[in-house]
């Protein structure tokens, strides 16, 4: 395949701690044996959701076992809306329950209290308890 | 390493859609290279996280790159307090910034809604859009 798609650029940084309140969208999936294009609307999706208003970052990560974990961050509730109810995203959760995910959940939560800890520098957030 | 510690239990099915409210506490992390003692005290604190009355359930999972995120869920805002100052819990949690971590962010946020899907059985709720 000449054209598949770019494995996401993987952040080596955790997505910071903004000032709160925010949203957080934790998805948590476990994949079914139907992966035609998963990868390529995944992707898609992983572009998509940088054009909504609000949006401040996703992460995503797997284990060996197939249990996937995905944090979206939203400055609001409303951005978090735009973004569930986008068109091409609603065809992509319809194709998702009927082929590519065996289970997942969704949580849907407002920030209440955030903190960043770096090492080399704690200029972020020096309250790191 | 005749005694090092088990490789934790991966769940295969996502955590459930608890009824809101409850907490998620969102902890994403990079490790640093010194990583002595960092697979007991974490397989310890698996265990000592049961015990906190309002724990309700963790999820984990790590990319390849590093990023490992950490997704814990509890009934109410004590329940996070109580796990917070346990004084087992802060030791590693200041074992963690002097060695372990290079970087972290915490959320912690009210889950406002949720909601579950499963292939086979939609029981848990049907409202799966």
């Amino acid at each position: 395949m000449s054209d598949h798609p770019k494995t996401p650029v993987v952040p080596v940084v955790p997505v910071e701690a903004f000032e709160p309140p925010y949203y957080v969208a934790v998805f948590t999936s476990v994949r079914s044996q139907e992966q035609d294009g998963y990868g390529e609307t995944s992707a898609r999706m992983e572009e998509l959701v940088k054009d909504v208003p609000g949006y401040l970052g996703m992460e995503h990560a797997q284990t060996p076992g197939g249990l996937g974990i995905t944090v979206g961050y939203f400055r609001d509730a409303d951005a978090l809306t735009r973004w569930r109810t986008d068109a091409e995203h609603r065809v992509a959760q319809r194709r998702g329950r009927a082929e590519w995910y065996e289970s997942y959940t969704l949580h849907v939560a407002k920030v209440e209290r955030s903190h960043g800890f770096t090492r080399a520098e704690t200029r972020r957030d020096p309250r790191a308890d």
